[in-house]
């Protein structure tokens, strides 16, 4: 069902409430022991605790472990805290990112870093990714602890591939590919995987799979978006990327086809410290006119499908339906 | 005999190079085996860490792993990762350090904020975190990974105090020690509680304390040198820790007897965005004059008396000489 929508576009898209309904009472408990796991007897930590749990976006990542670990029969009560552990790995990263980029907002309200101080949201990645793992040792199991902090080395490999990736209009597909399989798919993956490693076993290898392929959908039409979209539905000004030097696979994808005068534009852009929005303007014009937007939704689509097929082999039930709308929401999310 | 060495000063000191002789081979197995857990396919990861190994100090924390192991008869093959792990550990937490406090030499060397970048940095604490985890969970022993997470978010947390206590002359002894329990002794207790864990278990608690006493006369006879020591020994500013208008115990111990106009000159400093040499030295030489040094001193004696104590339940091994001779390199150390 959830393929035939994805290949017509015929059904409407599920709302990101209905996807997780089927886990919506372990999901309130995965918020209540996020609390519990970074509570500390320190004033500020806790002042910087409540900012960040209020920003707390969709919970995507232990909505997904959530669902994992619901496609058998069996789920484990330990994937409550498991559901924590990843959403509180994706905040240290997120704090530690919104520092390094010195951005102001996150999820439209003021970063750590701007409202405390680049100091401070150093120390505070460090301390809830240090809460996660002692809360990840708690469950007493040596293989989840494999997983995640394999794939915690994998994210801070992504953002050295990202710095690395500034300013290089040499960046291929490949390079892209590894860079967003670092970045995002991989935690998505991991926590597909964990979640079914609660309870799900079985189908560890099948949801492994569907997490790191639905992870490219998803940085992909990440990638897309700030091609596309402005600045009122994404809260972020469209064009960002390319502002920052960022090269990602809508330009990767037009850069071949652009005559000698169109890659002038480009290489100008990449000259200036500071583009100006009619510059970035100009860019996002020529790639969308060469095809590179259009280039990326179609390998977009490709890992889309790759992410069902994944489900294929899981028997059917409520969770593995909401997998499926999962795939269809990442496709068409405007923010 | 060290015992008596520390209460009358009559021994001279042993070299670093004496106090880690007994585990020579092993220490240069952990520089080996850290190299090969930060590898990674990544050029600007492997640049980092290339700067990184090549500013290494004395390995401090590794040695004392290496120690706490042999204080038995059977030492087991795995203290060579876990020296490894230890010192990874605290690399990364130096490398957030740095960046946190813009600091711009460590060991004499560059730091990688001021040799690359900010961003760099951060990502780079954090890589060398994960990595360390990834080889501490290769280990497969649950308990090491429950003391070694706990230890890191206690690092976190120290720096958070640090933080705090910036600016604080209301900073009580008991917030020190609270301070440097967190910020230093956490990790040499564990370096030593985690070296017991690998084959000489039965001296676990022993050596957890004689490492929390030993860190404690660490960080105070630290704090002493940034009163006593020039530049050209410390290879840092002295008084930099009232320039930074950080609080530590020499000032502690001696504001209560400050008359009210020498209390002003020490307000005024605190009240100063960036004070002067001169300013500086005169706060120095009040803290001098009011016994606030002495008192500090006294207190670092008092601490590394604990950390005698508590070795003495060990049997009579070279281990165990080198620890206590680690006492005295600590008290009486200039850089």
């Amino acid at each position: 069902m959830s393929g035939a929508a994805l290949r017509t576009r015929t059904q409407p898209t599920a709302a990101w409430r209905e996807i997780q309904a089927p886990v919506q009472e372990r999901r309130e408990a995965v918020v209540l022991e996020m609390r519990r796991v970074v509570t500390a007897d320190q004033p500020l930590i806790e002042q910087v605790s409540s900012h960040l749990l209020q920003i707390r976006g969709k919970m995507f990542r232990p909505t997904l472990a959530l669902l994992a670990s619901e496609t058998a029969e069996t789920p484990d009560e330990r994937v409550v805290t498991l559901a924590a552990v990843l959403e509180l790995m994706h905040l240290a990263s997120l704090v530690h990112d919104d520092s390094v980029d010195h951005s102001a907002l996150r999820r439209g309200l003021p970063t750590v870093n701007s409202l405390f101080s680049h100091q401070v949201s150093v120390i505070m990645g460090d301390f809830l990714y240090s809460r996660a793992l002692e809360a990840l040792v708690s469950l007493g199991d040596l293989d989840l602890m494999r997983v995640l902090t394999h794939v915690s080395t994998q994210l801070t490999i992504g953002e050295m591939r990202q710095l690395a990736a500034v300013d290089t209009l040499a960046f291929t597909v490949e390079d892209y590919d590894m860079l967003i399989q670092a970045k995002t798919a991989s935690l998505l993956s991991a926590a597909c995987e964990t979640g079914a490693m609660c309870g799900a076993i079985q189908h560890r290898r099948a949801l492994r799979l569907y997490g790191e392929r639905l992870g490219m959908a998803f940085q992909v039409a990440d990638d897309i978006l700030d091609y596309t979209e402005t600045a009122s539905v994404t809260g972020k000004p469209s064009g960002l990327d390319l502002k920052e030097h960022k090269v990602t696979l809508p330009l990767i994808a037009a850069l071949p086809r652009l005559s000698r005068s169109d890659r002038g534009v480009v290489d100008a852009l990449f000259a200036m410290d500071a583009p100006g929005d009619a510059q970035v303007a100009e860019v996002v014009a020529l790639v969308a006119r060469h095809g590179g937007i259009d280039d990326a939704r179609r390998r977009g689509e490709q890992f889309a499908r790759e992410a069902e097929d994944a489900l294929d082999r899981l028997p059917d039930t409520q969770a593995r339906t909401a997998l499926a709308d999962a795939i269809l929401y990442v496709m068409d999310r405007r923010s």
